[in-house]
């Protein structure tokens, strides 16, 4: 089945330039033709379509709206790219699916990558959302530094992720449930100890993700897991 | 750090042809360098290089092994390959970080791919088992068919994840620990109603990964995920 994003007005749906193009001359839908749409913000509709063209689609709603239900956690991710973009894109592909709030890029004293292409991003957010039949789409940010990360957040947990040594609370030991979480991964190579002596200052609690030493994306994606599994 | 893998004999350490390779031509070490190995069964090493050449390395052994702490579970996951080979990859990578013992590809009445290159593959688990500094190698099977799988297995306790409606265990409440588990991941296109209908009367329990619908190799890091986290 395939879902479309769209902009609700009243009663109805309006897909945009990319997805009219692909409803139209990808899907080849014809007007009359029944489909699903997703509003980004939790809910399922359904209509038929009533224009048909490469830059715009319009959908008729019917009356019946289906909401997502609404985890019982928030987790917004805040990872330092990596070096080769594409393992923070798969990273991201899969976050989606299995569920992620918002992400956020930093860049860190050990990144070597900068640069991210966030609108790339948003497309590879929005076909795992859809892929995935959610109704919610997550919020991605900016690149921002590691600085106005740890300054900036109201989160009420707040967790930095590392191999250095010292007090570290186990992953396995970490409620997320009913939280608003922020946790924050680092680049190849790690935060600097002092990156995270800021953060633990910051209110930021050390956390272990086990014994094996994770690669960044792939701590990245097993914190959304862990969320997922423990709340 | 690098880690070579080895053949361990009395005190020596032999490197294969590409171990050594690698030791000799691309990381440069020479004879008294000193090294660290492992066996492959959980137990690390370290020594000096007395012999480096591009076909051959030995390594003199010190006395001092450690053996990695041998995880509370065990955890076999049979898996459709998708029809993308790249995204199975991926998932062995990312399985192997986070932990998995025993990997097995299934042809299912609704796979596209058949085959699948294990020689490769298993050279994805060795840099994952290195990169991620653990002393096991996962087993890696060869391709045969669902029936296969679901006769032949003598595991303590069998799952069949699909999307199917039906009475399903929540992943939540599976005990994976001091378990032996086997976890069958279907294609795209998922299992068959008959194919379930084949397992459950095999003891296989089916089991839900929640609401979101998973990719196939989502859903098999799932599980590794779900097994790391829950046990």
């Amino acid at each position: 089945m395939n879902l479309f994003i769209a902009k609700i007005i009243d009663d109805k749906g309006i897909l945009d330039d990319e997805e009219s193009w692909h409803c139209s001359k990808v899907l080849r839908f014809k007007i009359g033709d029944s489909v699903k749409l997703i509003d980004g913000y939790g809910n399922f509709y359904d209509g038929f379509l009533e224009l048909v063209s490469e830059k715009k689609c319009i959908v008729k709603l019917n009356s019946n709206i289906i909401s997502q239900f609404k985890k019982n956690y928030f987790i917004h991710l805040a990872i330092a790219p990596t070096k080769q973009i594409d393992r923070i894109e798969w990273m991201i592909e899969k976050a989606v699916e299995i569920g992620i709030n918002e992400i956020s890029f930093m860049v860190c004293h050990n990144s070597e990558r900068k640069v991210v292409k966030i609108e790339r991003l948003k497309k590879i957010i929005e076909s795992s959302v859809k892929q995935s039949m959610q109704a919610f789409i997550p919020k991605i940010n900016e690149v921002v530094t590691f600085k106005k990360i740890i300054q900036s957040s109201d989160a009420d947990q707040k967790l930095i992720a590392h191999c250095s040594i010292g007090e570290k609370t186990n992953f396995k030991d970490i409620v997320f449930k009913n939280k608003n979480s922020l946790i924050l991964i680092g680049p190849e190579g790690d935060f600097t100890s002092e990156e995270i002596k800021e953060a633990n200052e910051k209110d930021f609690k050390s956390i272990s993700l086990g014994d094996n030493r994770l690669r960044t994306e792939t701590a990245g994606l097993f914190v959304c897991q862990a969320a997922a599994i423990l709340s």
